[in-house]
C-alpha cells in the first residue's frame, strides 16, 4: 500500500490545500516522504456534511452488518502487512514487538466491539407494556432503546499510533454505537494513520456502507480539529492527549449552540501507594518492578506510574535502592516526537532545579532524540505546598513523596487530583490500613489495583480507563473496554407506537 | 407540623442570616407567614462540609438500608397529612386533586427507587476473572461496580412543588445512587419545601444515617445556588427550570477547577405533528384534545404542547376549529407565581404583536394573577425565518405552523431544537410518511409518542424525560424513571483485589 499524504474523504483520497508537513523519523529526526497536505475549512465542512448524510443509514445497519464491518476493518489492517509496522517504527520510534502487540490489541478491540454489537445489550431495550385498566389513568405502552448520538470526531493519540488512533478504541466504540467517525490524524504519525485510514475506507466500501461513514483529515496545526468540534453535525468527541489540548476542546464544545460531550483522556500521574509491611518485606523487589514499569515504552503510557507515596523507613530505603539500581541500568529511549522529548527534558530539569526536590537516580544517556529516565524525591510537606509537583511529566520520570507518618500519607492522598489508576502495594498485615483508604481512592481514580502497576490496560468488560477530572473530562466514562460504547449513545422512549413505526428490535414483544 | 422558615442543616432547623422573604398566595398575591430566612455563604460551606462528611458512610449503606430510607421518606411525607396539600395549594395556586396526585407520584417515585436500589442492577457489577496462563501476559482479575459521584445539589422546580422539588425525582434518584443531597428550595413554595424537608430530615434520623445526608437551604436570590454548584464537594447538579437558569449553572460547573455534570431540564416546546389522514378523519377531535392538554395545569408542564406542525387543508381547519372552540371555553387559571404569570403575558403579547403571527383563539379572562390561554398561527416560511418563534412561552400558549406541503413540513422539523417530547397524530395511511420522519425525530427528542400528548409523564423503567439541548443540558440522561439513577454514578474497576479489600457486592464470585 502506498502513502500519498492525501485526506480520506467520501470514499476517496483527496489532496488537501492547506499547509503541507512531513512525518519525522523519531530516531534520526529526518523528514520522511511523502508530504502530507493539511485540510481546509471546506474539507471540514465536506466531511461533516458527508458524515451527517451517512448517519441515518449507518446507525440503522443491522447488528450483524455493523459487527462484520468492524471485523473487516481488523482484517484490512492485518492485510497492510509489515509496511504498517515499519512505517510506525519510523514515525514513533517504538520498537517492533510493542507495535506488533499494539496491532494485535487494535484488532482485538475491533473484534471485541463486533461481539458487543452482536450481543446487542448496549441497545438497552426496555419494554413496559400498556395497562388500559389502570386507575386513575390508563398506562401507555412504553419502549426504550439507546440510539447513536451522531457523527463523532476522533483525535488520534501520539502514544498509541494504532490502538488509540485512526481505528483505535474511540473509533471502534463509536462505530459500534452506530456513529460515523471523522478522524483528525495525529501529525506525529501521519503515514501510519493513512495506511490504517485506507484500510477503514476499504472496509466501508466492501461492506456497502455510505462513504461518509468514515473520513480522515490531516492538519499541521489545530484549526481543523477545532473546526470539527465546533461543527453542528459533530455530536461527540473522543480525544487522548494533553490537558491543554483536552480542555481547549471541552471549551469549544461547551460554547457551541448545542453543547456536545467531549471524552478527553488527558492527564494522570497514577500514584502508587506503598504500604509498610509490603515495603519492609520486599521493598527492593517492588522498587525494581516499579523501575521497569516507569521506563516501559519510554514512560509514554497514560498509566505510567509517576508518583510514589510511602511512609519513611527502612522499607522505603530498600525500595529506593532497588529502583535506583534498576534505573541506573535503564537505557535511554527514543521518544515519540522531538517535541515530546523536549517537553520531557524541560519537565525533568524543572524538577531537578526545584528547591524542595532531590534527584535520586537517572538512567543512561543517549542521543538527542532520546530520553533518560529520572527519579526524584520530595517530602509530604513540600508536595502539599506546591501543586506544580502534581503536574504530569509525560515520560519516564517519577517522584517519591516521603511521608513522616500515616497522617501525612493520608493528607497527600487527599490532595491528589483525579487519576486514571492508583496502585497499592500491600501485604496481608497492610490490609486494615489499605481498607481505610479505599473509599477515598475510589473517588479519585477509574481503576484501583493491588500489587501491580497500571501500565497494562486490559481490554475487557470490567475495565475502566477513565477517572475524575483532570484524568478525563468525564469521569462517568471509560475509553477502554466494552463500556466505552455507552459514551456514544442516548436513550429514547417510544410511547404507544404502532409496530410499523418501531425499529425492528423494539417490535419483538 | 409547623413551618418556621428555617434552614435545615445537620439534622436540625437553623435560622438563616441572609435576606428574609415571604411565600405568596398564588391566587391572591398576599404574603403568607412566616418569614423565610435566606442562607449565607457560611451555611453553604457548612452543608457542603456535612454532606462530604456523610458521604463515605451513606454511600456504603446496604441496599436494604437505603431502600428503607427512601420508603421512610415517602411515609413521612404522607404523615404530614393535609397541611402539606393546603400549604401547597396556597403557595402554587394548583388545585387539590393535582397536588394530591402529585403527592402520590412523589411517594411512588421514592418507592420505585427503593425497589431499584434493592434490585441492585444499577451497581453494574462485572466480574472478569484472572487467567494466569494467558499468553503473552497473564490476565489479571478485574471487577467493576458503579460508585456514587458524591454530594448532589438539587434545585426545586417551581412547577412541581412535590414531584420535582425537595423530595422529588432528582433527590430520590441521587439518594438511591448513594449521594447525599443538598436542596436549594424554590422560593415560590418555601413552606411546602420546609414541610417536606423536615419529613426527609426525620427519615434521616430514624434511619440512623449521618445528619449531613440531607440539607435544605433558602435564598431570596441566586447566590446560594451558585455557591453550591461552585463548591468543590458538590459533585453533580439536578435542576429543573428556565434555560437562562440552567445555562448559568452549566457555566459555573464547567468553569470549576474540577468540572461536574449538570443535569438541567430547561426548555421544550414539545412539537405535535399532525398527519394528513389523521387530520382529515378526526381533525376536530384532535383539536379538542390538544386544547385540553394545552391548558392542563395552566400549561405549566415541561411537556406542554406549544407547537403544532401540519400541512394546510380541510383537516387542519377542522383541527383549528375544534381547538378554538374548546379554548374559548377554557377558564383563566392561576399561575404558580406573579413573575411566571407576567412572563407568560409578555410572551403572549410578543406573539400577538408579531407581524408574522395571527391570533386564532383565546381562553376566558380572569383576575390579575390568572392567565388566559392563547392559540396563534404562523406560516412555515415565517417560522423558519425567525428563531424567536421557537422560544418556549411557559404557560398555556400554542403556535400552529402551517406548512404548504410535505417538503415545508420536513424543513420546519429540521429546524427544531432539542425537545423533551414530540407527538405524532397518525392514521394507518399516515404511517409511511411518519416512518420517514422517525429517524429525524429520534435525534430531536427524548420521547416520541403517537396519538397523544406529552403532558402525562409515566414514572417507569422505559421513560425518558430528557432530550438534546436545550431541552436538557445532557441528552444522554433522563430525570424521570429508573434510568435517572445512572446520572449520579460512575464506574470503578478493581484489579487483583484481595477479597478483604473489596466491597461486599464484589466479593461474591
Amino acid at each position: 500500500m502506498t502513502i500519498s499524504g492525501d485526506l480520506l474523504i467520501g470514499g476517496i483520497a483527496v489532496r488537501g490545500a492547506a499547509t503541507e508537513f512531513f512525518a519525522v523519523n523519531a530516531s534520526s529526526g529526518a523528514a520522511l516522504q511523502p508530504a502530507f497536505a493539511g485540510a481546509t475549512k471546506d474539507d471540514v465542512e465536506r466531511v461533516a456534511a458527508l458524515a451527517w448524510e451517512a448517519f441515518p443509514t449507518y446507525r440503522e445497519t443491522s447488528l450483524e452488518q455493523r459487527a462484520l464491518f468492524l471485523e473487516t476493518i481488523a482484517d484490512e489492517i492485518m492485510e497492510i502487512g509489515d509496511d504498517l509496522i515499519v512505517r510506525a517504527m519510523d514515525e514513533t520510534g517504538l520498537p517492533r514487538p510493542r507495535l506488533e502487540g499494539e496491532r494485535a490489541r487494535t484488532m482485538g478491540q475491533l473484534r471485541l466491539f463486533a461481539k458487543e454489537v452482536r450481543d446487542g445489550r448496549f441497545q438497552e431495550l426496555r419494554f413496559d407494556p400498556a395497562d388500559p385498566d389502570r386507575k386513575p389513568v390508563a398506562k401507555p405502552d412504553l419502549r426504550l432503546r439507546n440510539v447513536a448520538l451522531g457523527p463523532v470526531a476522533v483525535f488520534g493519540a501520539s502514544n498509541f499510533p494504532l490502538a488509540f488512533s485512526v481505528a483505535g478504541g474511540d473509533t471502534a466504540s463509536a462505530l459500534a454505537a452506530g456513529c460515523p467517525v471523522v478522524v483528525k490524524a495525529h501529525s506525529a504519525h501521519p503515514g501510519t494513520s493513512e495506511l490504517v485510514g485506507r484500510a477503514v475506507q476499504k472496509a466501508v466500501a466492501t461492506n456497502g456502507l455510505p462513504a461518509g461513514t468514515f473520513a480522515m483529515l490531516f492538519d499541521a496545526g489545530f484549526e481543523v480539529g477545532q473546526a470539527l468540534v465546533a461543527d453542528h453535525r459533530i455530536r461527540a468527541v473522543g480525544f487522548t492527549g494533553s490537558r491543554r489540548g483536552g480542555t481547549a476542546l471541552m471549551k469549544i464544545a461547551s460554547e457551541r449552540k448545542q453543547p456536545i460531550p467531549v471524552y478527553a483522556e488527558m492527564s494522570s500521574i497514577n500514584p502508587v501507594i506503598l504500604f509498610p509491611h509490603a515495603l519492609s518485606r520486599r521493598g527492593a523487589v517492588i522498587g525494581k518492578s516499579f523501575a521497569s514499569s516507569l521506563v516501559l515504552g519510554a514512560g509514554q503510557f497514560c498509566t505510567n506510574p509517576g508518583l510514589i507515596i510511602a511512609v519513611d523507613g527502612d522499607g522505603l530505603e530498600a525500595f529506593i535502592s532497588g529502583a535506583t539500581q534498576a534505573l541506573a541500568e535503564a537505557p535511554a529511549q527514543t521518544m515519540l516526537t522531538g517535541g515530546i522529548c523536549e517537553a520531557y527534558s524541560k519537565g525533568v530539569a524543572r524538577l531537578a532545579g526545584h528547591a524542595a526536590v532531590r534527584q535520586l537516580a537517572q538512567g543512561k544517556e543517549g542521543t538527542a532524540q532520546q530520553a533518560t529516565a529520572a527519579l526524584f524525591e520530595t517530602t509530604a510537606a513540600d508536595f502539599l505546598a506546591d501543586a506544580e509537583l502534581q503536574e504530569e511529566i509525560f515520560g519516564a520520570a517519577g517522584v517519591i513523596v516521603r511521608c513522616g507518618n500515616e497522617d501525612e500519607l493520608f493528607r497527600v492522598i487527599d490532595a491528589l487530583e483525579g487519576q486514571l489508576t492508583i496502585a497499592l502495594h500491600v501485604d496481608d498485615e497492610d490490609l486494615p490500613l489499605a481498607g481505610r483508604l479505599i473509599p477515598t481512592l475510589e473517588l479519585l481514580a477509574g481503576r484501583l489495583l493491588v500489587n501491580g502497576f497500571g501500565t497494562g490496560v486490559e481490554v475487557s468488560p470490567a475495565m475502566v480507563h477513565g477517572g475524575p477530572y483532570p484524568a478525563t473530562s468525564d469521569g462517568r466514562s471509560t475509553s477502554v473496554g466494552t463500556l466505552a460504547i455507552y459514551r456514544f449513545l442516548r436513550p429514547v422512549s417510544y410511547q404507544d407506537f404502532p409496530a410499523d413505526l418501531l425499529a425492528e428490535p423494539l417490535r419483538s414483544r
